[in-house]
């Protein structure tokens, strides 16, 4: 029998995989599962972009432009000026999702063998992208204690070394919800200025800050031009997350130009969902206003409800829609399956996402669970209750 | 300054890229510029596929199942039955293009390092994935004197070490138009065994197969289930290269279950493209019989002219929409340049990508072109009256 490669078979699986037949399972027997554990919000995609969709008069739906059209990507620029962000069309890349632009990114800076250093916990699919391009992630751990702030940036140097190509961060976090401050911004620009390296700031959750919290991206830090790459995506921002177009966004000349390589490879992203992308740019601010006031809200109410569990610890999230919850429990695997399989309130349980899936370490993340908070307050604060009563159970 | 990789250096650049910006000079200088050089077809999509963007009633843009959803999964099976070939729903992953497909295969199935075995000449972009997953291309020289038959078994067998993964084969070719005979898989059915090699075959053209030939598939080969990886599109099929839908079949469980873990990284195909292509199943027969039957019009027209021109060898297709031609000259990039610089009648002249980009051994290809016959008759005709001129104009 052929072999599959030793890439494939260490490939990690995504952290709720292995619960998703469980949750089937619960279904099946009529239970109603409430899913804290994804990211794919319940919020209508703005009618601007749905109806650019259905009104399109293509006859023969062809490849676009493997960069994405000048036209959208001036319009993109202009999205980016209006965020003080300068940067012209030929600096954007159009991409099939923030994920493609992640790939894209990775194969464009490291080898097989590089080393590109994450803050943990972390989107679970980076490991995932760097496994296919043969490159190792080496964590930094954050701590629930500090809302997961960016951990000392000596904890960064020490793992810097000749195979060390990017930093990369998500901010605000997937799944911490935590924001970085400008000082931290900083500080990370200094390191990888005076190391050579990239710094990629994966920024598709650019949009939800909270609080009046202002967002830095790291295109706006000067003095970055060479290392800075974003990595972008109208997934959450428009909620139109299966429409499947991102940006790498870099005034990195030869990255794009190299990105560029990878992407023609591939032809072009798909030609509906940047028809709906472009027409997502005019989506009225009153929008944003009305989902970002929606998220505290839930996020607020979230919070609220998990504080009143004994022995819960939280990431109290700035940005995002996810909060990383730590549980007074041992294996937040086993209780997540144990959730789906033997508990209910009213014939309705919860499934969550185990945060060890989250770390790189070994062993870090087992009594952490992610939680999304993307569902209506309702189904939160139900949720949350249900939680409460099942680690009373599961404890005792 | 950070540094590019290696491999995204060595990453290939698609074989007319060089020619664009002359070609978009000629066009700003007002010069009508007919593309011999793209596999664009010009053909209507099939309404029915259109029809089913426009109606649709999504109110959020939801990601879709990594691997394409169950009913839609069970839609392509009956295709398949229809075809002759016998696959289960979970047999077929739903992949954001063709494209996507072949990074999935080659991931699942090689390391950095790794080999594969690919006739020559190929399409370009298997180079280009390749490179991406740090896989090594071996070719075998086919001969246009065949037509692009399928190389002594021989030539291929001489090639395997313990590096080897994989034979890659396009049937029909792109860029050779050559449709293997059920002997030839066979052949290449046996060595794959003998070896414990895959066998993935590119089968995106599986329906355009001219003169009442029948295409093989390799899934229709007994005994190859370990072996046999299919990577299918719409793209051309229902000419709706925009979507960016494809398929990655086997019946290797391991290699399905591998693959899966790839495309659970990047979360889902495309979902207005997977409407659109799910409602394309249903296209009726006769919009096949009659593209059919138009590409093989084009073909002969094609054929035909380019026979009256002294001194070009012809590759004759027998199935996709693509030929190789042999010019009476030395460089058929400098040539193309120059139809685009220098060269033009009535204020026309022609794009035709050159050849030498789908040879991965240095030197092949130096003298031929690849011409896509998806254009209607008349421009073929024109297209290659002013290739005929200019290859007087070009040597004299
Ligand atoms: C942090 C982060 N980055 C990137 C992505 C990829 O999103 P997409 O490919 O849909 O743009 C996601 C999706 O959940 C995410 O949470
Ligand atoms: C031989 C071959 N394989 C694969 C592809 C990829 O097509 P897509 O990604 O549009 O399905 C093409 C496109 O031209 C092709 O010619």
């Amino acid at each position: 029998m052929p072999s599959i490669s030793q890439k494939g078979q260490v490939m990690p699986e995504s952290p709720i995989r292995k619960l998703v037949p469980f949750a089937e399972e619960a279904k099946r027997k009529g239970i109603k599962v409430i899913h804290l554990n994804i990211g794919q919000p319940d919020i209508k995609t703005p009618q601007v972009a749905l109806d650019a969709v259905k009104n399109n008069t293509l006859e023969v739906l062809e490849y676009s432009r493997t960069e994405g059209s000048e036209a959208y990507r001036e319009k993109i620029a202009d999205y980016y000026a209006e965020k003080g962000i300068e940067v012209s069309a030929n600096e954007i890349m159009v991409t099939t999702g923030g994920s493609e632009a992640l790939s894209f990114a990775m194969g464009s800076i490291a080898d097989n063998g590089d080393e590109i250093i994450i803050p943990e916990p972390f989107y679970a699919n980076y490991n995932g992208f760097a496994t296919a391009s043969g490159i190792k992630v080496l964590p930094v751990v954050s701590q629930i204690e500090d809302n997961f702030a960016l951990p000392a940036i000596e904890e960064f140097e020490k793992l810097i070394t000749n195979s060390t190509r990017a930093i990369l961060i998500c901010n605000p976090g997937n799944p911490t919800g935590y924001l970085y401050t400008k000082k931290e911004i900083q500080k990370l620009a200094e390191i990888v200025k005076k190391h050579d390296l990239f710094l990629i700031a994966d920024e598709v959750y650019r949009e939800f800050a909270y609080d009046g919290r202002e967002h830095h991206s790291i295109l706006r830090e000067p003095g970055l031009d060479e290392n800075a790459i974003v990595i972008d995506s109208v997934s959450k921002r428009y909620s139109m997350c299966g429409a499947r177009i991102g940006y790498l966004v870099s005034r990195n000349n030869k990255l794009i130009k190299t990105a560029l390589k990878f992407a023609q490879a591939r032809l072009s992203p798909p030609t509906y969902a940047q028809i709906a992308s472009e027409a997502a740019l005019s989506t009225p601010q009153s929008y944003f206003d009305e989902v970002n006031k929606e998220y505290t809200e839930r996020r607020d109410v979230l919070i609220a409800e998990l504080e009143k569990i004994e022995g819960v610890k939280i990431g109290k999230p700035q940005g995002a829609f996810y909060c990383i919850v730590e549980l007074p429990i041992k294996d937040a695997d086993d209780f997540a399956q144990w959730l789906l399989e033997d508990f209910r309130i009213n014939n309705e349980t919860v499934m969550v996402a185990p945060a060890a899936g989250f770390y790189a370490t070994e062993g870090l993340g087992k009594n952490q669970v992610r939680i999304a908070y993307v569902l209506e307050r309702d189904s939160l604060k139900r949720a949350v209750n249900i939680l409460q009563e099942a680690l009373k159970s599961y404890i005792g």
